[in-house]
Order: C-alpha cells, then structure tokens, then sequence
C-alpha cells in the first residue's frame, strides 16, 4: 500500500464506527462498537482502544480524523457542548494527540459527513451545499464556497433547528424550540406521529404493530411504510413535506447546488424525498429551485467516518 | 479632497439614492430621485442622469458602485432577474460602464447593505454577519467569513423566505411560497394584520383611522403603534415574535455574532426588535443564542447606497 492512510472515526450517539482510509477513499479494515449511555472515561478509552486496535491493523496510518456529535471549536480541537456524547469541556484533539502519539483532527460529524459527500460524493464538484442527516434527530452541515462553514464559534449548520412550524410541536433532545424541522421530520417526530396515527387507525397494519409491541419508533413506522401501509405513508408522506419546507427555506437562503439528505432515516427514501422536491419546486424561489439538486447521500452511515478521514488528510495537506 | 472619492447608488423599487461617498464613508453629495412605476429605459436613464448629475458635483469620482434590486450575476454583473425593477436580463455592469465611461461594481442591494453595517456599522468587527431588510418585503444579505456569501448562482441570502410557518399565509410579491417570514413580518404582513384587527376592533385608534382612511398600510399601523394604541401595538408585537422565530432559525444555521435589522420597518424600532430577542433567547440554541447581538442597523436607509460604495472601493482594491 503506498498511497498514505488515515483513520477516521466517527462517533455517534450509540455506536462508533472506525476506519482505515486511503487516499481514494477505500476502507481497508473497519471496526464497530456499540456504547450507549456509557460515561466519559469509558466513551474516551473505547475510542483510543478502536484507533489502537486499527493501528495494529494499519501500522502505516499517521494520522487520525475524528467526527464527533459535539460543538467543536475549531482552532483548538475542543469539545465545548455536546447533547449525545459525554464530552463537554473535553480538550479534545490536545486529549487524543497525546493518548494516541498521532496528529488529531477533530471536528462536528454533521460537518465531516457534508465534506465527504462535497468532496467525493452525491455532492461532488458542487462548491455550495447543504447537508441534512435525518435519524433520531436532524443535524445539518455545510460547504460554502468550497469550505466547511462553522460560524463565529463553530456552532453553525444546526440546520434540524430551523423554524418550519413556529406554533408546533415542542422539539427534542434538549433544543428549547418548538417547531423546528427536527421536531416535523425526524425519526422521532416521526414515531410520535406514527404513534397518533396508530391510536386513530387501530386496524392499519401500523395500527396492529403497535398494538403488539407497545411502542412506535421511527423504525416501525418505517417498516410499515415500505411494506405499503397507508397510515404509515401518510405520516412519511407529511414529515416529507415538512421536509421540503424546511428545505424550502434553505434553498432560498443558501442558493446551494445540491441539497444531500442522509442519515438512517433515509431508508425510507423517494418515500421521504419525492414529497419533500414537490414542495420546494413548487414554493421555492427560481432561479434557485432549478438550479438545486435535492439527493440522497452517496455514503450512507460511512458519510461521517470517511469524513473525518478527509479532515486529517486536508489537515495534512494544509500543514506540509 | 485628497483621498479617493465614488459614488454609491442604492436603487430601490420606487425610489433612488446616489451619493458621493470617501473612504471614511462620509456622503458628501446627496441625490434622491422617485421612479415608481417606470420601465426599463426610463429607469436606466434616471440612473445615468443621477450619476451624471453626482459627477458634476464630484468630477474627480473614478468608480460607480450600484446596489439593485436583482438577482445579480456576480461574476459578469448582469441583472438575471428582479422582482421590483425592470431589469430581466440587463447587463447591468457592462451597459453602465459604457455608459457612464468609468469602471462600475454591482450587486444585489441587500448584500450592499449587509456589506455596509459588516465593515463600518451595527457588525463592524464580526466577521459572521446576518442583515435582514424589513420594508414593503423582507431583503436578507449574508457577510461569512468576512466575505459577502452570494451562493451558487447570486441568489443566496433571500432570508425573507425562509419558511416559518409551513401551512401560514401565502407570500407576497411573485414568491410562490407560504408562511415565508416576508408573509409575517413584512410592512405588507402588517398591514395585513392591521386590516384584520381595525376590522375586528373598530373603536380603537387604528379602527378609526381606518375607517376615515379606507386602506391600511405598514405606516399606518407603524404610526398606531408608535402612539401607544394597543391593536395596533398588539399587530406589532405579533410580527416581532414570527421576526423572533426566523432568526432563531437564522442563529441556528449560521451561528453569527450579529443579526442586523434595517429597512424602513424598523422605525417601529424596539416594538418590533424586543419580542423578536425575547424569541431567540427563549429557542435559539445554546451557545449560538449567547454569542449573537441583534441591533437595528447603524445606517438606517444609508446603508445600499453605502455599501454600494463600498462595493466600488474594494474592487478597486481588488484590482489595484
């Protein structure tokens, strides 16, 4: 293998996934873990194990990007806030150059996905664009002018917590708004109005899965969607259209190229993203609606990880 | 007058400002010229004349700068499309320049006006800049990273649509949207409600007025408002909040240190800018909330025709 590798990292929520990554952007060994609700210490010593682990996989490798669900500023690589991950205050890339002997980039995982995608993905050649990764929640990333925009103190491209709806649903996972496009088109939005429609249409196959299991999540009324329930596909069908709302405002905002729509909620697709286009190409702004293009990632659940690959190599670029 | 000289035109839908403008943005000759309802040649001749007549005055000028109400090519300064002007299609930089025989600079006159309150005004200093224009419509303008942020094709930064609430009015003036922030928090949503409201409440002084009147306007209701008559404070306050839940979304997406507020709204002042702050530091996120100022503009209706200017003075610098 002659051409360089980095490992990037992205860490979720719940589960981390790792990766050996060439300058193709080929995964040459990949390791998964699951950790949800662990504390700081475990979460921190899992990711030394993993990046430890492909190393020894990998012993070429020489530097190391990570993507991680927090607000990170920037320059110094810290971790000021996170909802997901316990690693508020963390002095992140400082912590990791030093427990792992290796440069260390560090950034927002919603911000690596969209660089992924601009720079090699369903985005690729565009220099304007916009990211939104739809699963329990809806973060949002940006490339603008061909750069990763972060705002004044890197907290910018909370794109999930855009006003669509200013009178709706309270939102969720600590965001004090109500209406925000995560509250109308997330996973959870959607279990929640999968839930309502179950109660009103107990004989819908969405209705029976209910009654069975007790709970709706945004995977279960997936499910029924794809299997053709109807009251399933009324409740994508309007989180979709809250989607192209949402979208709406951000198309006329930002004027991008290309709007990627990723994240695990995806699976549902054209179902989620055919209502979403007929909004925006029916309310949005010309020229702006022409010019966009509104896609599903090509990257899938890698978006982060190759992501955060392509910020050590920039990283490296940037400072040979 | 030693230090160099241009003149800034700010070019509205019914009405025109060119002023002769020196490096300290001081405005030494003031022309105001009123065109409402003329076609494409009268207009492009009324702005000949004004410059003409501002060269007179200022015979060492050697640049023009000019902010329309377009949809700019920024690249080759052609007016692609413009909603309040006659100018679809207009070469804009190449006709004037011909024209007017010095080399002229143009843009979309919101960006102008965003350009002017980032370099010299209400946001001197930021270097994440939101602008918002509140008249007849709602004119957005975006300074990122120290730089004006024009999008793909220069229709960026239409931040008066940006949906706010997705089932709400339908938009005005050609925007095919619903519940944009132009339909709630505009001089014409306001005037909206305030016809609703005189309606309902006859006997209050904007009823009255009114009633004598026949028609309400965004003044009208400004003027109520501004007298302490409480229907019409009650409208006011109504649009601040929609004002507050737009640039919540605003100071999620783009985490700036200021949001400006100008255009000829904001004679309504803090009536309007109290309740839409008390939006944003209720549900905007944190630290984006914190981070963020959201003032009135410094320039007031200044600020097109001088960062117009501005525009001039730095592709001379540019190609100095």
């Amino acid at each position: 293998m002659s051409s360089p590798r980095v490992i990037g990292v992205d860490a979720g929520g719940t589960k981390l996934l790792a990766g050996v990554v060439d300058g193709d952007l080929e995964v040459h060994h990949r390791i998964h873990r699951l950790w949800a609700g662990a504390g700081r210490e475990a979460v921190i010593e899992a990711m030394v194990a993993t990046v430890e682990e492909a190393l020894r996989a990998a012993p070429d490798v020489a530097r190391v990007g990570f993507g991680i669900p927090s607000l990170v500023d920037w320059r110094r690589g810290g971790s000021l806030s996170s909802v997901h991950l316990p690693l508020e205050g963390v002095p992140f890339r400082d912590l990791m150059t030093e427990r792992l002997g290796l440069p260390v980039a560090v950034d927002n995982d919603a911000n690596a996905a969209a660089l992924a995608e601009q720079r090699c993905g369903a985005a690729r050649g565009a220099s304007d664009v916009v990211m939104l990764t739809l699963g329990t929640g809806i973060g949002g990333g940006l490339v603008l002018g061909g750069e990763v925009y972060r705002g004044s103190v890197g907290a910018a491209a909370e794109l999930g917590h855009m006003v669509v709806d200013a009178d709706g649903p309270e939102c969720f996972g600590g965001c004090p708004g109500r209406g925000c496009l995560e509250a109308l088109a997330s996973g959870s939005a959607i279990a929640r109005d999968g839930a309502v429609a179950a109660e009103r249409q107990p004989d819908s196959a969405l209705g029976r899965v209910v009654a069975e299991d007790g709970t709706v999540t945004g995977t279960v009324v997936t499910e029924a969607a794809l299997a053709g329930d109807e009251v399933a596909l009324a409740v994508v069908a309007h989180a979709g259209r809250r989607l192209g709302a949402g979208i709406t405002g951000l198309v006329n905002a930002f004027n991008p190229e290309v709007v990627v729509v990723g994240g695990g909620v995806m699976a549902l697709g054209e179902l989620l993203l055919a209502p979403a286009r007929a909004v925006v190409a029916e309310r949005a702004l010309a020229p702006s609606r022409e010019v966009v293009r509104i896609v599903a990632s090509s990257f899938g659940e890698d978006s982060g990880m190759l992501g955060a690959a392509l910020l050590a190599f920039e990283e490296q670029r940037g400072r040979a």
